[in-house]
Parts: C-alpha cells; structure tokens; sequence
C-alpha cells in the first residue's frame, strides 16, 4: 500500500499542502523520501489525494497534490461504539481493532465495574493515546475518515448523548443470541450505538438502563469471549447482518 | 467462573483423579486452594465434572470426582482453520483467539508468502507453546475441548489432509464479498476449512488451488484488516452465517 498520510488541515481544491510535524517525521525518518517520492494524504474527514514530496528542508515537508482517490469504502451504518475502559492498555488493541472494523466513533466509558481510578482515565494521557492510535489505524485500513474519540463518560452519559437509530448492548453468553433477542436489532439503521462491557460484564441495572433506552440485549454465543474481543467479533457480525461485508 | 484444570487422563466413571504436574502446580502456587476447594477438571475431548481438592502432598494433586456438568456447547460446524504462520509472535493471539471462537482444529501453513524460515517453524517450540495456548484458552472460554493442533503445512498438504464439507479461502478487499461469492458458502456444513493467508496475502497461485480444491473465495469487506485480525472476524461471520449465535 502506497504510504498514507494523515493531514488535517488538507483544503478541498489546494494545489500543496505542509505536513504536520509527526508526519513530516515520518517521511524523513521512517520512510526516508525523497523529492519526487509518491505518497497520499487524506484529511480524516473522508478526502483522500494522490500527492508527491516537494521539498523537506529542515523540520518541514511539503507535498504537490494530485488527484483525488477513492479510500476504502465507509459503512453505510454509522456505529458508535461504547466501550467500557479495560485494564493496562487492553484499550489500546479495542480502539485500533475498532477503527480497522470502520467504526464512526468511540465513547470510552467508565461503568459501575470498571477496575480503574477515574482520576487516571481523566488525566488524559490515555485519550490523547487512543486519539494517535486512531490515526495509526486509519493509516493502515485504507479509511480516509479518523474517527472521533470522546473523552470517557458514564454510560447514562453515552446513552444521553449519542443519538442513534438502534442500539445494541453486548451481553454475557446466558443471555439471548442475536436473531432471537427480545427486541431484534433494526435491519437497516443509518447509525447505531453499539454497547461492550468490562472484564466483569455489566451490571443488572446498566444492562436494564440499556435496554430501557432502546437498545436491543445480544450475545455473540455459548463461549466466554475475552473483553477485549469482544467488539471485534460484534463488529463482524453486525456488519454481516447489516449487510456491510458485500464489496 | 469456576477454576478450570485439563486433566487429559480423566476416566468416564473415575472417582478420583491425579492432576498433571502443571495442573497441581496451578492449584498450589496460583490458586492456593486446599483440601475441599472447588474446581471443575475437564479432558479436553468435550467432558467435564465437578471437584473437589482431596489432598496436596508435594508436588501430588488429587481431587475427588463429582457430577458430570455442561461444559460450553461445541459448534454444529466442525472447522478446521488453515492459518499462515505469522511474524514474531503474533500466530500466538491467532490460536488464542480461534480456540475462543469455537474451531475444533489449528493447521499452521508456511505459504509462498511468509516470512519465516522453514526451520524456525520446524523445532518444534512453536507447535508446544501453540498447543499450551490452546490448552489455556479453552480454560478461559469455556470449553471442554481443546482444539488439536497439528504440525505446520504447506497449503497443499493443507488441503489435501483436511476432509470437509465447505471450504472458504479470505482473500483481500479487492476480491467479491461473502454474500456473492462466485461459489456460495454452503448453508449447514458438518466441517470446514478456513483459510487464511499471512501479512502479504496469497499467491494467486494459491488462490486458484484452494478454489479449485473446492474453496469460495470470500472477503470480509473495503477495509484492510490486519493479518492476525482476519481469523477471529472471518469466524464471527461465518458463525453468524451458519446459525451458530443463536444460543
């Protein structure tokens, strides 16, 4: 794959464009381009443009852009995903596996059996982590678009705040399978809000705020998935209900 | 979850059972039980029961047999997952994560495309520390069986070995989707072979044996997907395809 690189500040009939510093880096240090080396950039807001290097003079890089290119296709279902904060960096692997299944956005959040201090979820450092790693997954997927990743909330603060038209919750292998949940999942929403707990699963209460808000309660079989599986795996299979994975 | 300890050796009508060095090791160090504590052993070929810890002398374990119990139900669909041997440690997180998703069989393969000398693969460290793995993920998913793996392949032997009702090959975003597979993955299959290529793809000549020996060339859609990501989707969709997330 021809490298990509991220460019925000990228105009829609600009003739060049500077990088941004990490990016400059990059093609200095790790790619090691040269005047004339072919890249692409993309804004992350779904434009995508053939480009060249024009020149790298001290810290700055500048490209000549060329014509637009289609990137990977976005889902037609705008999904957020709502997804409990885990353990160490177990995050880490959840918000780049989730960009890479095409998700719209993320909403971190902190539910009644997340194992962490909310005071080191809120220093930030973890937010800024995710929001690079979200680049570096959209770089490598092929997607044009970088989705947002909220700062962590509760989750009556995420059913709040993300309108949607279905939502589905995640929930422990005792519980219901997809095609027979109680209330099925809608079969052609334009967006959604998909819902995975922590390494200890829900709570009964949140599991009923969840539906009492709408959302439909499924699970992804009789096997106990590691937590930070589980959105990967729920991802495929909504897409595949959803009709995503026909190209 | 209750602990769960692999004893191979366990009988259909024993009433006691020594556990494997390692097993008794685990009991001792990590879960510090003692005399009466409550475990659950299991075979690895689909019994489990109750337990109960008899006596800890030395490095010897043994635990009183109890009730036969339900152990997470096995898929209808028996499949055996051809998987490329990835670089460094990654074919580590691709046996985890099958074994958790339900395949009854790993077949490592060195294809035209990986990266990894035949030799390296060959000692034999790699195939018992993948077996030790998918001992320990059936402990945590749930599962009384634990998947065989066999000895790395290439895909023709791969293909020849493996007896099966549906074959289904990955294959990258530029290629048709599941639902319009030129060759349809077939509906209720009692076994498949699912295969899945390293970080730089197939050879097209391996495409075009693995469709000739009966395989549906199928995608997981636009976006690229990391290499050791493609089995646990693939699987999640395939799952849903056959009916297997209705519990």
């Amino acid at each position: 794959m021809m490298p990509r690189l991220y460019v925000p500040s990228l105009a829609p009939g600009a003739r060049t464009a500077a990088l941004p510093p990490d990016e400059a880096d990059h093609v200095r240090r790790v790619l090691r381009a040269r005047v004339g080396s072919p890249v692409r950039v993309f804004d992350g807001r779904g434009a995508e443009r053939e480009a060249r290097v024009d020149s790298l003079e001290g810290r700055t890089v500048t490209v000549v852009l060329g014509d637009a290119v289609a990137p990977a296709r976005e889902c037609r279902v705008s999904v957020t995903l709502g997804v409990a904060v885990l353990k160490g960096e177990k995050t880490d692997a959840v918000v780049r596996d989730a960009v890479m299944m095409g998700v719209a956005a993320l909403q971190p959040m902190l539910t009644d059996r997340s194992d962490l201090p909310p005071a080191a979820v809120a220093r930030g450092t973890r937010l800024d982590r995710w929001r690079r790693i979200a680049v570096a997954s959209a770089k490598q997927c092929g997607r044009a678009v970088v989705p947002e990743v909220f700062a962590p909330s509760s989750l009556p603060e995420c059913l709040a705040r993300h309108r949607r038209d279905a939502g589905v919750v995640l929930v422990e292998p005792s519980s219901e399978g997809l095609a027979r949940a109680r209330r099925p999942v809608p079969r052609a929403p334009a967006s959604a809000l998909v819902l995975v707990g922590p390494e200890g699963g829900w709570t009964r209460g949140e599991v009923d705020a969840a539906v009492a808000s709408g959302c439909a309660a499924v699970t992804l079989g009789p096997r106990t998935l590691r937590a930070d599986a589980v959105p990967v795996v729920a991802l495929g299979v909504l897409w595949h209900y959803w009709g995503e994975l026909i190209v």
